[in-house]
Parts: structure tokens; sequence; C-alpha cells
């Protein structure tokens, strides 16, 4: 397996490509993406778990009920959610599904579409048409132009892939995502795809997605909120000719996904709105894996850990008071504390013990100040009461997150 | 029944003091406070959920276990927590109820006693014995200064009382209270004594305690986390001699202690840090009031949600799709949101109705930006689901809260 790459060479089969139609509020940006493959693809979805869906979420659901071994193309816009916009709403993604598939020769069920932007305004469909003709005719292998197209607050545009040599040939798997905004546990307003050309079932299309998002995008936390129109789509189109035959070679293909997810994960908290500070939160010794999960998606939603870790303070009270109200076991007497610089994905030798036995070691006050003051940190919290496990990624929530999301729509 | 007043005058046969003994960051604030009844009370409390409990939060449940019936004083430091302190922490707190009790001439447990401010410091058991010998020296009906006291990032003192005339004679129901960050849907960061001047039975104090925590403290949001020292204690010394015979009785004290229980509640909201809007959160319609409840607080510790608030923003997309995180029963295309000036406790005939059936309505932007503008507005969201119903008070999240929490103990 190659090292994975934050940049996207090609895929075998698959084009794409980001166009401008006006849609955003400087109309010169880019804001409508096309990625479309040669071949019909295997494909699978992710969906927000919010009772309120955007009408694209709704279409692609019905889409892949239909044609989950059938689906050429994924047209995303930027600009407009199309979320709360009624039955005209569901027409419109309709409409621009039929304008892909009429543009590239296929069935208007074998396209799949995303919106992102302010929720509750109708997408213009002039410009939308645009978008689609104007991505249509320049169709290619610019996937950088895509992953910028689909920007909303997000600073830069977000991609990853990594290349598989078997002894049938090579595969990639290769993503783009955005986020920015109302990331939370389950899932971060994300918009993400990810394709490749190995030959995959159904079956394994839905199973390895779901599990690669329950340690990539179900593990980052920017704000706690989440979004109407969370969609992650896989899609597989066999063109490499390689298949996964054996478990083995499932295993690989599962690892490179899981490491093209995570890295499109982390991208997003990395460049949350207004972050200053990544976060890696291991939690251990939790009752199971679920309660450690629990407890790490309360500390990196609280509000005053968040603040705190903004400020550089060492506040392990808010910490362990966070867990504490997460509703799950935990003893502060059994638990553990400690902070460490860098992204660690275990405890490391340098990190320094604030916590334990319900309350604060003699700590150098300095040191902690200096740790909390890195970009990177890494707090480790042992429960002592089993050996669940969790890792979250989050950041800081800073004075620019209060001004972006004040005057979002103004 | 009086009106509510948001000054002391005074309740039979209690006394009250703030005093300074230099435990604050500025230390020449005042920073502890004494309660003393002249006779024994029945008492009730009400306690923080939060699995780390601040060893005063234990101590007062053991006392109040130990002598429900002969409660005679409650002390209140700030600037310590006594939280994540161990053993030590139990014994300095022990000891703080002991030097109390050699005071007034009482038992250690029939003293209960309160701490605020960081978590994980231990208490300065010099200055508070010089803050317990002060306050025992200066003891007298200054509630005003009790309730500066223990302030912490409150920027005012918080007090409400009620008197009550009745065929038997008259009787005050009065609280003071402190909260400003950590305000959490169940029970804020909160310290609140309550005292009264009738006569209760146990039973009695403790379930009219509970119930109007659940109708006040239970329904106040600043920042959706939960303290380790939440402490809300009723003391009833009977001196009035009026004793609560009839059940129509009984509800007239009930409905005195909800007031003074819901205008601190209020109070802690209106002076949350950073806090520039006060948000009345009315849910109708819910399936029942346990899920208006949930969506109340989801949309209430919504940081997206928040900040809009602090901008002005009538982003009701983002109200909504908090709903729809909610995970309880909620179908956007059964709801109805309106928005309205003020401080509303059911819909107003001014209220302007923003989302219907799954869109937004046609509403006036202009008039839209002009309610949010308003420094209070009440929001009222009908899920059409059922008769549930829930109210929440809640705020906006503005910078400021970021500043004053970025930097607490620096």
């Amino acid at each position: 397996m190659s090292e994975l790459q934050t940049t996207i060479e090609g895929v075998q089969g698959f084009q794409a490509v980001g166009v401008n139609c006006g849609l955003k509020k400087d109309p010169t940006l880019l804001d409508f993406a096309l990625i479309v493959s040669d071949q019909p693809c295997v494909a699978a979805g992710v969906f927000t778990t919010n009772t309120v869906k955007a009408a694209p979420v709704l279409v692609d659901m019905q889409h892949l009920e239909a044609s989950p071994e059938q689906i050429r193309a994924v047209a995303i816009n930027a600009g407009c959610a199309n979320a709360c916009t009624g039955r005209k709403g569901m027409q419109d993604a309709n409409i621009t599904a039929q304008w892909v598939a009429e543009a590239i020769g296929c069935r208007p069920e074998n396209v799949l579409v995303m919106s992102t932007g302010v929720i509750g305004t109708h997408l213009q469909l002039d410009k939308m048409r645009k978008g689609v003709e104007a991505a249509h005719a320049s169709l290619t292998n610019d996937w950088q132009s895509a992953a910028t197209a689909i920007m909303t607050t997000d600073t830069h545009p977000k991609m990853a892939s990594v290349t598989v040599k078997t002894s049938q040939g090579t595969y990639t798997v290769a993503g783009i995502a955005k986020g920015a905004g109302m990331i939370a546990p389950n899932m971060a307003t994300l918009l993400s795809t990810v394709v490749t050309d190995v030959k995959l079932n159904v079956e394994q299309a839905q199973k390895h997605l779901q599990q690669a998002t329950k340690k990539s995008f179900n593990c980052v936390v920017v704000d706690g909120d989440m979004s109407t129109n969370d969609t992650l789509l896989l899609l597989a189109n066999g063109m490499s000719r390689v298949e996964l035959i054996t478990p083995e070679a499932e295993a690989e293909f599962y690892a490179a996904l899981e490491q093209v997810c995570v890295s499109l994960a982390q991208a997003i908290v990395r460049d949350g709105e207004g972050v200053s500070k990544f976060i890696t939160l291991n939690i251990q010794g939790g009752y199971d894996d679920a309660v450690a999960h629990t407890i790490a998606n309360t500390i990196a939603t609280s509000p005053l850990v968040k603040t705190a870790f903004y400020g550089g303070d060492a506040n392990w009270g808010r910490i362990v008071a966070a867990a504490g109200r997460a509703g799950v076991t935990f003893n502060p007497d059994c638990a553990k504390l400690w902070i460490a610089v860098g992204e660690q994905n275990s405890l490391s030798d340098d990190a320094l013990l604030l916590f334990e036995a319900g309350k604060a070691t003699e700590y150098d006050e300095a040191l902690a100040q200096q740790i909390m003051g890195a970009s990177s940190v890494t707090v480790t919290l042992d429960c002592g009461d089993g050996a669940g496990q969790a890792t979250v990624w989050t950041c800081d929530l800073s004075h620019d997150y209060v001004s972006i999301n004040g005057h979002y729509r103004t």
C-alpha cells in the first residue's frame, strides 16, 4: 500500500471537475462539482441521522436503493443546502440529477446529488443548469477544482488518496470532502465522495463504508451540531480489474479506505470554523467502547473544555467534570488524565499526568501550560473501569467561531 | 401572595451576611457567606447529577441524611470549588462545618456547606477560619452582602422573595443564587439557598423543592455544561407559625417557592457569561413533555443556534436542524416555528411565522431581523405531534463567553 497522499493523481475511469455558475455569495468562486465514471459503479452511502433530511439526501437514498450497481455520477453544489425546501426542493434535486443523466447518457436514478450551504433557500435552477453544462463540457481529471467547488466556510480543499499494489494489478482509493461547521459526533456536516477503481460488490461497499465511517467521520467533533445534509458516498467502478477475493485482499482495501476517510475527517477538524488547536482525545479503560466514545464526545462538545483549549489552559477540572456528566459509568477516583504535545495514538512517554485518584497530581504548572500552548495536543483519559477505548479528534472554540457563525447568512 | 421582589427584606428567625476573607483573586472582595437560623430547620437539597461530585456536595448529602430536621446554618465560599480534591477535600469541608457549628452552638451535621470557584485546588483553611469568625461576629440581616459574596463570574447579586399572607399569619419565601457559567439543562452551576419561615415537614420540603427545580433551575441553559458543585437547598424554620394544613395552603406555598426559583434561575441566564440576549424557548405539540424538553435542550445547547442569536440572525434552519438531531420524535413537515419580541409564556398575536410544512414561509426578512435584534426574544416551536410542552430559558453564545472561559484560571 502506498503512502497516503493529500492530492489525487487520478483513479482509472473517473473524471472530475469544479466550475463556477454563480451560486455562492461571491459569484466568481467555483461552486459546482461533477464526478463521472466511464462505467457504472457499485455505490454505497452513509447519511445524516437527523430527522430533518435535505432533499438531496432523500433523493440519494432513493437512487442508491433503485440502482446500487449502476451509479455513474455525483453532482455537488455549494451555496444552497436545498434543505427545508419542501416538495419543490425534491423536484429541484431530481431535475439536477436528470440534467446530469441527459448530459452523460444514463438514467436519472444513476446520478447522486449533494448540496451544501444555507438551509431553507431554493436552488437557483437556471444557474444549476449552467453548472451542469459547464462541468460536463470541461470534464477532466481535476480533483483539486472539484474539492474547491464544494467548500463553504472551509479555507482550503480537502483531498486524500492511497494506491494499493496487488498481484492482480494496482488500484486507488481517493476522496474529497468539505466540512468546517456543524461537525458533530456521528457524521460531520460533511459532504464527501470517495471513489475507487477496485471491483466491489454492493455488500462489500456498504459494509466497508459503514465501518470506515465509524472510525473516521464519526470520531470528529467541531461543534456538536449535526447537519441536515451529511452525506458520504463510495463509488467503485472496477476498472482496475482488481477483485477482492481473499480476506487479506479485502482487509487491505479496508485499510486504504479507512486511511483516506481518517485523513479527510481530520482535515475537516483542522480546518474547522475558527480552529486554532487540534486535539486528539484518547479515552481508555472505559467500561466498554461505547461508554468510552460517549465520554469522548461529551468532552469534545463541552464549550467550557473547548474554550479552555483555546486559552491554552490546562483546565483538567473541566475535562473530568465533562466526563462526569456524560451519563455513563465514570468514577473520578479510578481515573487518570494526561496531556502531551502532538497527535498521539496512545499514551506517550513524555505525557504529563495531571489528575489521579480523584485529585490533581503535583504537576509542573509551567510545563502544563507549555504543552497546552502547542498547536496540537493529545489528551489521554484512563477511566480505570474496563477495556473500552475510543479516539476522537476535536478542536478549540474560538472568537473566530463565534464571528463566523454569528453572521453566516448576512 | 405578594408581588415577587428581587430584594430580601428579611425572613423571621434567619440572619445572613457576606464577609471578606481573601479567597478570591481580588482579595478585597466579599467571598464568604453565612446564613443562620435561630431555630433548627427542616431542610431539603437537590444536587448535581454529575458523577464527579465536589466535597461539599457529598458532605451536604450526608448531613441532610443525618439531620433533616435539625439544620441550623449554611456556609458558602467562593474562590475555590473544593472539587476533585480527594480525601483532604472532604476533611476541609467537614472542618468548615465544624467551625460553624462551634460558633453558633450546634452539631457539625446541622451545618451545610457550599463552595464555588476553580476545580482542583484546596480550600485555604486559615482564610476559611477567618471567614467563619468574621461572618459569625457580624451576623445580621444583610442578604445583599451574602448574595454578593457567593458570586464568581456573576456581575451582580441575585435575590428573590415572595411574602404570603394567610389567615394564620404571614410567611416569606426568599432565596439567593449564583450562576454565570456551566449552566446546563438539569441544574446550573448553581449554588442557591432558599429559606422560609413557614412550617414544613421533611416530605413537603423535598417534594416541593424537587418540583420547583424541575420548573426553574432545570429549565435554564447557558452553555450545557453541568458542574460538580450544583446545589440547591431549602431551609424552613417554621418561625412564622404558619402550617400548610390544607391542599390550598400547600399549593400557595408551592407557587411562592416556584416563583422565587424561576426568578433566580432566569436571573442566572440573564447574567450568564457573555450573554447579550435572553431567549425564551417554548416547545409545544411535542409527542410528550419529555420529548418537548429534550428538543428544547438540544436547541438551547446548539452552538450554531446560540451564535445565530448572538448575530441577531433569524436562522430558523439551525433551530429546525437542532430539533431534528435531538434523538426524539420530530417531523419537520408537521412543525411550525415563530419568533416574537420579549418574554412570552405562550404564542403571542404579534409572533412571526418563519417555518411551516417543512419549509420557510414567505416572511418579511426585515421584520425577522428586527425581532432578532431585540434583547429578549421568544421562539415558539410547535411540533404538531402531540400535547407535550416545555419552556426553557437560554441565551446567546458571544465573543465575551469565549474570552471569559478561555482564560478563567489565568
